[in-house]
C-alpha cells in the first residue's frame, strides 16, 4: 500500500537556524521559507536525491508544533510521510486492521494541496505517521 | 555535501510486531530479520520506492537501542542517515563548522559495512544524525 517516503518532518525552534544548518554544515539544497497560515506552521524544504525533509518552525503557540517543541526544545523529528494511491481505500483498510485515524477520521487536504491522514503514533511503533495521496 | 537519505531508523520493543504493522497494516515489502551481534540489535528493513525504513529491537539491555526504548517504550524514530561520497571530508567540514562528532570521531564500520559517524544531536536540530559514505 505505502508508497514512497514522501518526507520527514522536523520541528525546530529557530528556522534560520536550521536551514542554514542544512544549507552551509551539511551543504544541502533549501527551498525559501514558506509561511502555511492554515497550517500553523513556517516551513523550508530540503531537497534530497530521493526524498524531503521539512522543516517545520510554529507560527505562534497555537500550532500543533509548539506543543510538541515544548516537549523537545531543541527540536526533533515531528512526522514522517508515505505516499498512497488513493487515500480512502487506505483509511478502509487501516481501520478494518485496527490503526487509528486522528481528527474526523477523513482526509484533509494537506501543506502540499493533497488529501491527508495522520495516524495515531501508539499504532505506529511510537511515530506519528501521514499518508498523502500521491 | 549529504546525498540520498539512506534511511530512517526506528527503534520498536518488538520487532515482530513491528515487522506485521509495516507488512499487513501498511502493506509495505520488508526483509528477513537480521541479527547484527556487533551493533547490538536485529533488524528488518522496509524497502521504500526511494528509500529505506528500519526496524530495530535491541538484543540485550546493553544495546544502544536499549537506553532510547526506555525512554520511549511504544519505540520512535531513533535517526535519520544520509549518505556522502567521502566521510572522512565531511568530518572535515562538520568539525570546522562545530558539529560534534561522537564516539572517537573517526569513521566505524556501519550495519550495512560501511564508514559511518553519527553527529551530535544538540548540534543537528534535536535530531539524532548518521552520515554513511555511499
Amino acid at each position: 500500500m505505502i508508497g514512497q517516503l514522501n518526507h520527514v518532518a522536523i520541528a525546530v525552534p529557530d528556522l534560520e537556524i536550521a536551514t542554514k544548518f542544512y544549507k552551509n554544515t551539511l551543504g544541502a539544497n533549501v527551498s525559501d521559507a514558506l509561511e502555511l497560515p492554515d497550517h500553523g506552521v513556517k516551513t523550508v524544504f530540503v531537497k534530497l536525491q530521493n526524498t524531503k525533509i521539512e522543516l517545520l518552525e510554529p507560527i505562534d503557540s497555537s500550532s500543533p508544533i509548539s506543543k510538541f517543541l515544548h516537549e523537545h526544545p531543541n527540536g526533533g523529528i515531528h512526522h514522517i510521510c508515505y505516499q498512497v494511491e488513493d487515500i480512502k481505500s487506505a483509511i478502509s483498510k487501516l481501520v478494518k486492521e485496527g490503526a487509528r485515524v486522528l481528527g474526523t477520521g477523513k482526509p484533509d487536504i494537506g501543506a502540499h494541496g493533497k488529501p491527508v491522514i495522520f495516524l495515531h503514533p501508539k499504532d505506529c511503533l511510537g511515530t506519528l505517521v501521514e499518508l498523502e495521496e500521491a
